[in-house]
C-alpha cells in the first residue's frame, strides 16, 4: 500500500480540523486533512449559528474571521418570554461581549478556502474507511481508501488529530480502560424547524411554558428558526405545519404584542437533547477536538464554540512541539479544554432545568426554574454571572 | 365543652409561631399558643444554628433581638475543602450581610421569655388532640385537650397561624383539591454529629470529596458539630465512632493542615435530604408559616429563617386587617412568603449538587459539580450572586 509521512494528520473537516489545519499551516507545520463528505456537502451541512466574542477575536488575531468580522450581525441581548410578559436580558451592557450570527457552514466555507485554496493546504475529501494505527506508540498512522481509485493509502505521522464528530471513528479508538465518558440526558427532544418567513424579533427569544419551551432565532431576513420542545425520541410526523404554528403561538404569546409571522416550514427535525465528556481526551499520538470530544446539547449554542477553544489550544500545542520540541501545551491540552467543557456543560444543564422546568410536570422543578428565572432577572450579580456564561467570558479557570 | 374567643389562635411554639405571637402582642392583637410539647422541652430541642443579617436585624426593629446581638458569635467567611486543598469564601465581603450563630433552642427561649414572661402572652403548653374548626368560613375555631384536667376546649377565632412544623395537624387541613405540594428529595442522607471536642477551624468548612460530603460547624469552645453524606435511609448504627472519624479525617483531609481534633460523639442522627413547599401557604381563614408550608432540607440552613420571613409578614398583614381592616397584607401573604421560599429551595437543590455530586458516582454530575465549584472561586459575578443566595440577600423579588 502506498505510503506517505506528514507530521499531523487531521481527521475531519469541521470548525475544529479546518482551524487545526490553518493554523499548523501558518506555523509551517505541515498537516494533511481528511473528509468523508464533499467539499460541497460540509459547506452547506446545516449547523449551530452562534460563535462568541471571544472565538471570534481568537480567530481574527489568526487572520481567520476577515469575512466573520465583515459580514455577521451581532447580537447584544436576548428575550425571555413568560407568563405572556416579555424581558429584555442585555448581555453586552452586562459583560463587554456580543454575539456573532455566522451558521456552521459559512464558517466551514471560510475555513476551506483558506486552508485549501489560498494556502495551498493538503484536504482529501470523500475518503472512504479511516483508520487509526499505533496510536498508543510512536509511529502512528492513518489509513484511508481513496474515492478516486479505490486504493488504500497510509499516512505515517506523529499525532493524530481527532476532529471528525459525535459519529466520527477517532473516538472510538480511544481505549475503554483509560477513558472515562461521562454523559446526561436533558429528557426532553426540541423540535428544530426553519420557516420561511421574516423574524418576529430582531433577536433570540427564549419562551418558558407549562406546554413546554419555545425558541425563535433570526437567520435572515427571509428565515426564520424555530424550536419547540417535544418529548424525547419524538418524530417530525407528529407535528403538522397547524400544529407547529399553534404551539408556537400559544407557547411564545405576550400580551399585547403581534402574533408571529408565520411561513412555509421548510425543515422539521428532531434533536435529542443529551451531551457526552471524554476524559481525558488524548490518548498516545491522538488527540481529540469538538464534538469527537464532547458532545454539549444545542440548548445554550456551545458547541462549535467548544471545537473552536479545542482547536485553538491544539495547534498551538502541536505547533510549539513540532518546531520547538515543547511539548507542555500537548501535556496540557486536555486539562485545560476541559476547564472550559465542564463549565459550558454546567451550564447547559442549568439553563435547560429554566427552560423545561416549567413544562416538566414536576411542581418542584417549575417553582425552582421560576425562582431561577426572577434571580437572573432580579441580581445584577446573578444577570452578570449568566450571561459571562453565556458568552463563554472567564471560563478558562 | 367551654368556649373562649381570641383573635387569633397560633399553633406551634417554634420560631414562627412565637415571632407571630410577639409581634401580634406589641400590635395589641390578642391572641393564643397552643404547644404539644413542654417549655423545657422547646427550650431544649436541638435544631438549626444560623439567622440571616436580613432576618436578625427585622427581629431587632420589633425588639425581638437583643440578646441575639449581645450574644451570637457571627461568621463572615466558610471554607470549602476539595481535592486536599482548602479555599476561603469571605461571604461577608462580597455582600456586607454575616452569619449569626444562634442555634434554635436559644431563639425559642428568648421569644417564650418575652412573649409569656415579658409580655404576659397566653401560651399553653402540652396541649393534645389538637383540631381545626371551619377554616372554609366565617367563624374558625380550634379546639385541644387540656393536659391536667383532660378537659376538652374550643377557642373560636378570626384566624389561624399554622406554625405547627412538618408532622403538625395545621398543614393536613389544608384541602387537597385547593393546593399542591412540590416534593424534592435530594437522594442523600446526612449523618449529623456533635462531638465534645472543640472546633479545628473557626468557621464552617463544607468538604467535597468522592467519598461523599463532609462538613464542619463549630458550636461552641467545647462542642462541634460535624455533618457525613450517607445513604438515604442509612442508620446510625451503621457508623462506629471509629468509622465517623476515620471518614471525617479522609473528607475533610488538607495538604499541610494539622488533622481534625477529636472527642466524645454525643449525637448520632440520620437526616433524610428532602423539602417540599405547599401552594398556596393559605386556606381560608388559615395561614400556614414555616416548616408547616415548607421544608427546605438543612443543607444551607435556611429552615430557620424561611420561618421567620413567614412570620414577620403574618403579623404584619394580621395586625393589619385586625387593626384597620386592611386585608391587602393577608390576600398577598401566600405569594410574599413563596418568592423567598423558592429561591432557598432553588439554592438549596443548587448547593445540593454543589456538595453530593462529587461522590453521586455519575462522572457528569461530578464534573458539572467541580465546575460549579471552579466558577464560584474564579469569577466574582458568580461569587457574590452565590454569596447573596447563602445569605438570602435581595430574595423577595
Amino acid at each position: 500500500m502506498p505510503v506517505q509521512h506528514v507530521p499531523v494528520v487531521i481527521v475531519g473537516a469541521g470548525p475544529a480540523g479546518l482551524t487545526v489545519a490553518n493554523l499548523l499551516r501558518a506555523a509551517s507545520v505541515d498537516c494533511v486533512v481528511l473528509e468523508i463528505e464533499s467539499r460541497e456537502f460540509i459547506e452547506q451541512r446545516p449547523r449551530a449559528g452562534f460563535l462568541e466574542e471571544w472565538a471570534v477575536r481568537a480567530l481574527e488575531q489568526r487572520g481567520l474571521a476577515d469575512r466573520i468580522v465583515e459580514r455577521a450581525p451581532t447580537h447584544t441581548e436576548f428575550e425571555f418570554r413568560f407568563e405572556r410578559t416579555r424581558q429584555r436580558f442585555p448581555y453586552t451592557e452586562l459583560t463587554g461581549h456580543r454575539h456573532y450570527v455566522y451558521p456552521q457552514p459559512l464558517l466551514v466555507t471560510d475555513l476551506v478556502r483558506e486552508y485549501a485554496d489560498v494556502r495551498g493546504g493538503d484536504i482529501r475529501f470523500g475518503v472512504r474507511d479511516v483508520e487509526l494505527h499505533g496510536i498508543d506508540g510512536d509511529e502512528p498512522a492513518v489509513s484511508y481508501t481513496d474515492p478516486d481509485t479505490g486504493e488504500r493509502l497510509l499516512l505515517r505521522c506523529e499525532f493524530v488529530a481527532g476532529c471528525d464528530g459525535a459519529r466520527g471513528v477517532t473516538r472510538t479508538a480511544m481505549p475503554d480502560a483509560s477513558t472515562t465518558v461521562a454523559r446526561h440526558d436533558h429528557g426532553v427532544g426540541w423540535l428544530a424547524l426553519l420557516a420561511e418567513a421574516p423574524p418576529s424579533s430582531n433577536c433570540v427569544i427564549l419562551g418558558m411554558h407549562p406546554r413546554g419551551f419555545a425558541g425563535h432565532m433570526a437567520r435572515s431576513p427571509e428565515i426564520t428558526r424555530y424550536y419547540l420542545e417535544c418529548p424525547p425520541g419524538d418524530v417530525p410526523e407528529n407535528w403538522s405545519d397547524d400544529t407547529v404554528w399553534s404551539e408556537l403561538h400559544t407557547r411564545l404569546a405576550v400580551d399585547g404584542a403581534p402574533p408571529l409571522t408565520e411561513g412555509r416550514l421548510i425543515e422539521k427535525r428532531v434533536l435529542d437533547m443529551h451531551g457526552y465528556v471524554t476524559e481525558p481526551m488524548a490518548y498516545g499520538r491522538l488527540y481529540l477536538a469538538g464534538d469527537a470530544a464532547h458532545l454539549v446539547a444545542p440548548i445554550a449554542a456551545k458547541g462549535m464554540n467548544l471545537a473552536l477553544h479545542d482547536a485553538l489550544l491544539l495547534a498551538y500545542a502541536l505547533a510549539a512541539y513540532c518546531g520547538k520540541g515543547d511539548d507542555s501545551g500537548l501535556r496540557d491540552y486536555s486539562a485545560a479544554c476541559l476547564r472550559r467543557v465542564w463549565h459550558y456543560q454546567e451550564f447547559s444543564q442549568w439553563l435547560s432545568e429554566l427552560l423545561h422546568g416549567p413544562s416538566s410536570g414536576d411542581p418542584f422543578r417549575a417553582g425552582a426554574a421560576t425562582a431561577r428565572m426572577r434571580r437572573i432577572l432580579g441580581s445584577p450579580a446573578a444577570a452578570t454571572s449568566f450571561a459571562e456564561l453565556y458568552l463563554g467570558k472567564g471560563t478558562d479557570h
